[in-house]
């Protein structure tokens, strides 16, 4: 299991009509979760698509939204990769305010593809390198 | 059940380093469907917040991404009800193409609150009035 | 001088705590007035980039909000060029409420670059083409 | 004169097909640092909302784009107020790579309307004393 732990604040322009984050923003959360864990593991998702030349599309999204955030909150967002990763990648996100309270939890499960031609491939090795220490009993 | 379709047309803003409409702007896809959906029914969203005193905050978002959306490409929302909605609603969202190929599956949980004090109330009978005539053996 | 006009609905996403279209949203709206007028000529913005090579980056974004819009309004977006481009282009646009009030005045300038290494280019001939019959004095 | 300097990064959703930060985002990130600039002041802006009930529309946006700004990129946020606000407040905002080359230059100018009933008032008086040290010969 691999956890990673970064912050954003809720900005003006992301919250909506009822003075709350807007639904539709939280993914953009989940992205920020994602990219800062795979910098914090020493790769960035620039340099897989740039040097790597893998591309990873999102094939699902769950979310369950369990509080509303509201604008200028300082909010927690906690990353985790609980299986290690070969044929795709899930990120399990949990958003927190300052106070540790869970507002919403969301699930994200990616692919591996070549940005050539799209073609499915697995999880790339540079990737697995970098995880493989955080999983017990992965050779 | 009840059924509706709206078109959208992918956005330059709405597309992302890949070239896809980025997986974070569906959900608006989804706001749009139900909204117009709402909307054809003879009620709108705007004054079932501001008439009837009622927000719809959302609970629960699922997305399947199964094909990518392109930019310029107009799109299919078609948006379904299949339970007569009582304590919550959920909204059933198909994205497909222009030619019906099937781009993109999304399920959205919403329930009532009052705008007041945020406590959550049954469907409003405004909404289940317009709905009913859709529903069998509902009363 | 040509002139286009089409409509987009304010949706919730794009509001803002304020209850208003968010400022920062604007720019969504200019770029469909654009592109949709783009279309009324015969052409789209995506064939100016994909088959002639050419992208249109903005150089500068002008903006003044003279009165809120509201969430679920259906504005009107009235885009016209009043200059032949050669070097540049620049699109004036106006938002109007349905009823006809002004409610914002954009103007964005853009460039013509190839798409392979970023270089400045004259307004493509297939655009001059497309404008000419509405420009007096073009030769 | 004051100024004052934040950071953010580029990220995914906020890229276009391009492959660059989408013109319509910089105004989020002008928001960002005028937000974060009346924070390091000891106010916050959700404050003059909530406690003072002044709300600050924007009455005007200027935006040149110089360079490209890509996928990725920790930019830098340099926010200055340079004239004494009285009826109005006008931020100029750089952006900067982080070795220091300037992408692009904003100019937001914001009045203050009553959250009641919009009407226009002069700046509060708890931004202007907060203000006051950094302007010579304000009284």
């Amino acid at each position: 299991m691999f956890t990673h732990e970064t912050r954003k604040r809720v900005r003006y322009g992301e919250t909506d009509r009822m003075g709350l984050l807007y639904y539709g923003n939280y993914a953009q959360y989940y992205e920020i979760g994602r990219v800062e864990m795979i910098r914090s593991l020493g790769l960035t998702y620039k340099d897989i698509e740039d040097k790597l030349g893998v591309l990873m599309p999102v094939v699902t999204l769950y979310s369950r939204f369990i509080k509303p955030a509201y604008y200028d909150e300082d909010l927690r967002i906690k990353t985790t990769i609980s299986e290690f990763p070969v044929r795709t990648i899930v990120f399990h996100t949990e958003i927190l305010r300052a106070n540790g309270e869970l507002i919403n939890k969301g699930e994200v499960k990616l692919v591996f593809v070549t940005a050539e031609n799209f073609k499915r491939v697995d999880t790339p090795v540079e990737i697995r390198n970098k995880l493989k220490p955080w999983f017990e009993k992965v050779d």
